[in-house]
């Protein structure tokens, strides 16, 4: 319908979401050995993912060889296990180059299976792979799909309705304010929002989503077991208690620049939406809307004036056919999330019996501060007599308190919906 | 190619530029009895407008009788003329309503005609009517074209590449600053920046263009005689005399809220594309821009914070697919202007000298003030060492100027081609 709209090329899909996405189901956990891990898909000692073959997977994929030559691998050798056992001296014999298997040859240690076994019970972390239920089926759409993820928290919130935000680390008042808005709202709708831990707009994100009761997801670039970078570490921990870390390096990976892209990758693939809040050009947040796109899902970003530097990224995006955030409750109706109280998402008999109006305005209410009527109307574009009867009416069903007069927040007894446990 | 790319319709057109745009024709003038006006296409005494009908025109334009009456009335009676002779009372027997035919005679002076003339000589008003070569073709692609356009000025104007830019009065400082911007770039790259004369962004698109040493049309809701609003006095008379101010209302007749409106069809018309510099939603300037989408012009609109109530028209614009303007040259660009030295537009051989590189990096420079080179990097989005590269050969030639280390300007002695008059 819209064609020659644009001089740039698509950047938002039309709309697809993976299938599977936001099943919220969950998964059988087994313990073994002091290490949780997740063996879905199988019943107890049934078919399902090997243990041993878990770890051998593990050791393969910290070799780095490229997901491609690593997939033809074990298409040769049958397993992981198999693969792990021939060693480089037989992976030569693929085809591979030489140089590449003397690099793998010197990063390879027999015992790494059982290494990264250990370190992973040391620090509580989860190994998720291909077949188990809590592995995001989104990242199937990557040509380079992980074989393995690292996770500390809860691995199922991977199974939820996934929302990237991400953006510079230099960020203004105003972008910061901007990622923990529509990070709330996000949550608030249901939402799990999805974040790298940087510094700037990733910390606004993860705490935004927190503040607002609901959950978030931090992709690191490194292994799991601890905060890089290091000045995040309160926030870190909360996100290991109420959410999810998540990684495709083992314990006591150090990030690097490679992996920093890598990462980007699998932000752009758990997502269903991927919205740059503020970000110059060349910022690692538009490479993850790069990536985001080439996997046709949806790519958003927030306009800042053209006189910000920090958000010429943005402006080029938007220019490019990303679709425009004009207010953060917009980031959930895209990300196809129903707004709703509380952020229960999941809904309960008071999310469905919120009429349209008062979804509305519901969902442009701060959890934690008092909103003004004039910023409610604003906010949510309605006339201000509508909002007025919107607002009353979800006081009335207890849903939002008046404070100060003219202001409203949201009633706290029904926020914060505890994150899912497996 | 980019179906389903957008949730909303068309508003960025696929880029026609009606055909004569920019064609920069002039025309021949008569002098008569005092007032200058236009008969072009028509040899001295030929067949081209009638002086006498041209009055006759201007009375029936005048009793504001809606245009497609105006016109079937026209194509009855065989003239202006013979319109204005039958008067009322022939008119109600063409079967218009009896209410209408009542608000004409109420309106309806017999020597119309003659003290239009006589208030046009007066003030040194222009009237144009199609037929004329200085007349807009633009203006025929609207369902209600204009009968005739008084002007004060130069008219030749009209045929150049026209670039409407439009915003709120209670515009922010970055709003004005921006609007300033986006004319001059159009001006130093020949075009003629359109706008209405208003507080706010209109006055700061007229001025950006006259202190780049350009041209601008100024389209007004009442009489060409005197500014409204009288504030704008100064800017007026300079308009006046280096630019254009043009109307379809005679002489004498106050700006009211209707006229505003049908004067914002004129403005998207004229030009090729309109900008948005800055609007709250329920801004005049979103009418213009609805207006130009319906005549299949291009839309752009200029982004600001989501926090910021008067670019909320803006954002929804963006969000309805219009293009975004991350550079005041953008908007040259997308207007088909070539950026050239010195707004010569039309191009002297210098300017078709230049590099493609020389010119991007010219056309972000200023002409009143000295730019620095991160700013030329960021407008121009070049590489630093291209910038830097084009700038030199741009001083070697002795286009521009280094001022203080590392911030250039455009060379004075080149700049501000002055308007052409007919």
């Amino acid at each position: 319908m819209a064609g020659g709209l644009r001089r740039g090329r698509r950047l938002v899909a039309a709309g697809r979401i993976p299938a599977g996405w936001g099943a919220g189901g969950s998964s059988p956990l087994k313990e073994l050995e002091g290490i949780t891990f997740l063996l879905a898909n199988s019943p107890p000692g049934g078919n399902g993912v090997d243990d041993q073959e878990r770890w051998y997977a593990a050791a393969c994929a910290a070799l780095e060889v490229g997901p491609r030559r690593l997939r033809a691998l074990k298409e040769r050798f049958g397993s992981w296990r198999a693969v792990w056992t021939a060693g480089p001296g037989a992976w030569a014999e693929t085809g591979a180059a030489p140089a590449a298997v003397e690099s793998w040859r010197a990063r390879y240690r027999p015992d790494a299976p059982q290494r990264i076994r250990e370190a992973c019970r040391r620090h509580g972390v989860t190994v998720l792979v291909p077949g188990d239920a809590a592995f995001p089926v989104g990242l199937e759409d990557l040509k380079s799909p992980p074989v393995v993820l690292y996770a500390r928290g809860n691995p199922a919130l991977l199974q939820g309705r996934l929302v990237t935000v991400v953006g510079t680390r230099r960020a203004t008042p105003y972008g910061r304010r901007t990622a923990g808005r529509i990070a709330a709202a996000v949550a608030r709708a249901g939402g799990v929002v999805v974040s790298g831990l940087a510094m700037g707009i990733d910390s606004c994100a993860h705490q935004g989503a927190l503040e607002a009761g609901g959950a978030t997801v931090a992709v690191l670039a490194g292994g799991v077991e601890r905060s890089i970078p290091r000045c995040n570490r309160a926030l870190y921990e909360e996100i290991v208690d109420r959410g999810l870390v998540v990684s495709e390096y083992p314990p006591g990976t150090v990030p690097e620049r490679g992996r920093f892209h890598a990462r980007n990758r699998l932000m752009a693939a758990l997502a269903a939406v991927t919205v740059v809040v503020e970000a110059p050009l060349g910022s690692g947040a538009l490479i993850t809307a790069e990536r985001a796109l080439e996997l046709d899902r949806r790519v958003m970003a927030v306009p800042g004036t053209i006189e910000a530097e920090t958000f010429q990224g943005c402006l080029s995006l938007l220019r490019e056919g990303a679709a425009c955030v004009i207010d953060p409750v917009d980031v959930a109706v895209e990300a196809g999330l129903q707004a709703a109280p509380g952020g229960a998402g999941t809904g309960g008999g008071e999310a469905r019996s919120l009429t349209g109006l008062e979804s509305v305005v519901y969902a442009v209410l701060d959890v934690d501060r008092p909103v003004s009527v004039e910023t409610i109307v604003r906010r949510s574009g309605l006339p201000p007599a509508r909002a007025v009867i919107a607002l009353t009416a979800l006081e009335l069903r207890g849903l939002c308190v008046r404070q100060g007069g003219s202001a409203w927040r949201v009633q706290a007894g029904i926020t914060a919906p505890t994150s899912r446990r497996v």
